[in-house]
């Protein structure tokens, strides 16, 4: 049995690199060359096929932009999929970085056949396709990553070790705010159309964009979920019809109250994803734009602040993670690599058998997780479209109600 | 006549100080240092009488620590206030630093006495109380000061005077947030006990006690007023009934949105008022805790960062209250002496005839400013017992309704 | 028998204020307006006489925006220190805020005429002058003190008290910079002709107009020497024939070496006077631009950030001369305002009698401070005409070798 | 012909990736991973081979860690190249991580059978093996990159290009630092051996290691060589008989001083590599541990600060390296990616005529940056043994004076 060292998580367990495919990603797109570079980096995956754009002359660029064959270029998935399923040497595992409406039916189709998926967030529009996903997942047996690449940071996971020993105390509140300039109205090259078109995204753009990102790091590093919300939404420069604005008071599961800010026409704000969380015995701060270091200002103490790379107090599920020396930066590709390599790891375990440590997945977002932004999104925009009331979630692992 | 020189700020125009007397502030207290620190270091003022406390020996040993002749140490205000008017040397204004539920009564007693007033906030408990203290000012032609320090640093002057100018375009959103740490249960010397009870406080300690410095920071910084809000509050810490937390999202008479986070049981945030103000045109965003650096991202060039006390882009109005070169830090005990400055210079116009050029002292807050505060609180209580519906704000410069 | 309570520094213990004059600091000089201030604040001191400018209009303009009466503003401080030491209500002592040069016959007037002593840096332009002082000093019994604001911040004392404790270990390196933008040329308004005169400011400008400060903060800092130097001095940009920027490197008195570096002609720098203390067991960083934090990291430990004003690991030294609660900043003016109480304290202690805590003014530089200053400043520009050799520099404690 | 299109710098013009082989970089090691992480990100190369140790079990361990096929693992670097010399599938390039003292033989045995070089810092351990590269270099016609990563940063290039217009004026002086904290003692774990062994560093460990990297990032950034310096070097912790701490005094060619201070015994420093330029015109500074940032303050204008990844301001030959929008971060391994994929446009050229645009590899390190280095290293000892003169460097692209 081969055993996966994931204290060396740059290294594939099987001393090959797994196949994988990609469908959307190609030319134009920004998420494509994400989930690319994090699958390059992470020393997991070598990218052979995909179907990369429905526009055939786009996808023939793109594949050759990634050096895929021609004949392992497709120009439509379903083809991809009955190709690869059917060869010796077919792609192990897909990643799907397509428009939101289209998750469902391209990750159904790969699961069915077989092959391991890794898809873009949010999983899906609805929360019923969501619910067919985590079903259909259970059923074939095969693998989904959802792609929330901040949790994959050090210092989140170091924040999430701190939580889990005390560090903090009692969770009292939790305060996170996701703010891009995208949407301000005047540029529109810089979107693509589809992310501001309602049947495409989902019911709430905002929240199903970037909310779910903060929902998921909100859950990674405090393992706490939300049970209910109310969500205000506003237009304050989006020239489509979507708010471009949301104000979100939560509250966990253990009672604690929370607040997310979300804003995608935020001017002087880039990719700024800031969580706090404040307890009984301190409190935690990370930000996205600095993800190398956390503060941690213990109740009667003055500020620590944790810097990635050094033994200096990082806990082990955070240098597990971390591969440059503190001070030599890791970024935004390191934690997509992070993802990539985890969800490796998963596909070599499932695949072939490879012995993994207990616990080294227990970080890696699945489709339980999509499931939950999925009904995050939904609460929000029943909240706001109610005029902003408080809104129960359902629970994204308990047994379905009856309709 | 007497000119007072705007743009030397800690010149008292009349070549002597005026005399200051105190109602509150003594030992045990933290706000009356400050009072004291800003009165002193504006240069305008003389501090010559006091009823510092109402335990007398407490009050003996306040004047001694204040150089108070033992004969202007009083042990009640309306002696105080009897015998300085009576005298040919008696106070020419009373800064009143006792809790907030006194502040009414005491204020009247002062205005009708004909002695100008300098009032800690919350202007009173009650906005009938605060209307009252509005017609009394008015009535008597007395100048009432409302101590909100933090808009009296330059750099908030420096945004104001961008926004003015169109540096930011239309106002789309603004984000406030004030943490404070000092009420997160266990530490009960840390605060008087008054600031926990609320029959001494008003409806909403939090709102009262922080919300109230946030509001007037973005009234001052933008021009604009809150026409209606909703808010939830939340215990997450404090020992005592009153919330410590509240969410409250906010909606400004040009119809943006806004949201203003409150919390004095943060743990790791000392005194964190933090404002970001986004329009079509840019962005500005100020941190109390580094006052003397301004934010300002225009819509399509680079960040700038104005530092207080250079020519660089500083605006008359900031550069006016600007005392040291920059990198040789100003700071909270300068934004009072800023304060104390401008309401020198009210007191000696009003007195004493000094001629203030057109505009000097639009930034000095009265007792509307000290009512807005009142009615905030109240819509923000009242929107909390109804559950957080939206509440509609009543004006504080429009004629009363008839009850 | 008074004591003076040293845990409440703005409270002078006689229950007056000292009365202070002025030589120099009129209209047009910055000095002044930070002595006048830090006077001020600390309650310790009255103003009430001053030979504010050698030009009659001048310092009687000066005496009226400071409130000084007609008949205690002069033209000469010898007339002042004459009638002063006359008057039964005399000043107690005297700040001298007058070029370079003109220190030394300053201050031995006064010292002579039994006046306390507040000198600004550096204190004369040539060793033999400061020697001089310094033997008068002891002679006169009369205290002097220099006025070094940037030790008397609080987290300096609390840098100073963690190196006492062995917090960094032994110590082995430290790097020094301090750089300014004023003499970048082009510029003539913003300084006085003098601060570039050779004849009035001494041998070296750069380093005992500034270099002088980082020096002090140093031996404040480490309780260390400096024994030897080597400089190189560089003109980058100054008009004047004097260098603009210096590159010391330094010996400690324990062997550990040093690097400083000044300028006087740095774009975009301020007031950047910045320490950095290396030793066996850690790291201290402090800065001056932000002086209400001060970076820990032990050797194998996180980073740590000290916040003045908390309970949080501050160390009484640096507790005592607080007086605003953390995130409430205290910057230069609070840092005079410590130097004056600490003044105040010593000469209420030499005239009054007032009894001090043992250690109470260990940290107030005295004429000591003042001769290491010149020391240092010949040194450095001993070196400099040398070629950049090393120079070994006398000690300012012990005896004067015979010539 | 095949054209490169520069502007999308992960994209190998080829179609596919070129075949890349490591000398040195398998297990225990830190630079080799660095070196594939930068070849996999780039998308310009595929790792095929490898001499990854001198130890075989440590070989073929590594390479199954990279999925080199074992019949292309080579026990030493001479089999390796004569092998892949004679494949018709050989490697195009060859990395070359050893240690120093190998440099020179490794790069000369590639040089000689036509692999193009990509060879880690220093060049070598002398100037004569330096000088000896450099010929054989332009003898063979083969490509030589010399690995400075911190230069390829994208606000570095903008640095460069903002100089370049003449944003600061003309250049007045320069001050760097580079600080690590391996070598305080005590941690003999943390770094091979042989790069405390003076034999195998070369003469000057602190200068050659760190020193060499600051001095390209000044050539890079500004255009400008240094002419002579004086260096002064300690031993502060260091258990070894090399210094730790160098303090180097810079004369550039346009005559502005510079000041370089690198220490690797530095307690709470961890990559800290920064350096301020300063003109007439205005300031630069930039931080390798901040490297999305560049700060700009003109001379007569606020702050600026540039992020990479955004159109506002951003000059050509910086976003020409950006691959993520703003706020979404790169880091080292981004800057490792974009020099391997100039060394693959570089190949790409040389072996197979791909046309490049004028300019395209200007930035890009190459044989004389390597001698620079050496000669820089070179002259600090020769100083540093002389007692600190001043030493005139030799200029890298002059022809060698006959010896």
């Amino acid at each position: 049995m081969v055993f996966a060292d994931s204290s060396a998580l740059r290294i594939p367990p099987l001393g090959r690199r797994l196949r994988l495919g990609f469908v959307g990603g190609g030319r134009g797109g920004l998420v494509g060359n994400w989930h690319f570079a994090g699958a390059r980096l992470s020393n997991h995956w070598e990218v052979v096929a995909g179907a990369l754009s429905s526009r055939p002359e786009v996808a023939a660029a793109s594949a050759r932009d990634w050096c895929i064959a021609p004949d392992r270029s497709y120009t439509h998935y379903r083809e991809m999929a009955a190709c690869e399923a059917a060869r010796p040497d077919g792609i192990e595992a897909v990643s799907i970085c397509t428009p939101n409406d289209s998750h469902a039916g391209i990750a159904a189709c790969f699961l069915r056949a077989g092959i391991d998926v890794i898809l873009d967030k949010p999983m899906t529009t609805t929360v019923a396709d969501a619910r067919m996903l985590v079903a259909l997942r259970a059923e074939t047996g095969v693998s989904l990553t959802m792609t929330y690449p901040f949790a994959q940071h050090a210092m989140v996971r170091q924040a999430s070790a701190l939580i889990e020993e005390g560090a903090i105390g009692q969770l009292r509140q939790v305060q996170m705010e996701y703010f891009q300039d995208w949407n301000q109205g005047g540029q529109p090259e810089e979107s693509p159309i589809w992310r501001q078109d309602p049947a495409r995204v989902g019911r709430s753009s905002i929240v199903g964009d970037i909310g779910t990102h903060a929902l998921h790091l909100l859950q990674a590093m405090t393992g706490r979920d939300v049970v209910s919300l109310r969500a205000d939404m506003f237009t304050c420069g989006a020239p489509k019809p979507q708010p471009d604005t949301a104000h979100v008071s939560l509250r966990l599961d253990n009672g604690a109250p929370g607040l997310l800010h979300l804003c995608n026409a935020a001017p002087g704000q880039f990719c700024a994803l800031r969580v706090r969380v404040w307890g009984s015995g301190g409190a935690l701060e990370w930000d996205q734009e600095t993800p190398e270091r956390l503060r941690y200002v213990p109740r009667d103490a003055e500020e620590h602040i944790f810097v990635r790379g050094g033994g200096q107090g990082i806990r082990p599920d955070a240098a597990r993670i971390s591969h440059l020396p503190r001070g030599h930066g890791e970024a935004l590709s390191d934690a997509w690599a992070n993802l990539y390599a985890e969800a490796g790891l998963a596909v070599a375990a499932r695949r072939h058998g490879v012995a993994l440590a207990p616990g080294t997945l227990r970080h890696l977002p699945g489709a339980i997780e999509g499931l939950r932004g999925m009904l995050f999104t939904d609460a929000c925009a029943d909240s706001y479209e109610a005029g902003g009331t408080w809104v129960t979630l359902a629970s994204a692992t308990a047994p379905v109600p009856p309709a």
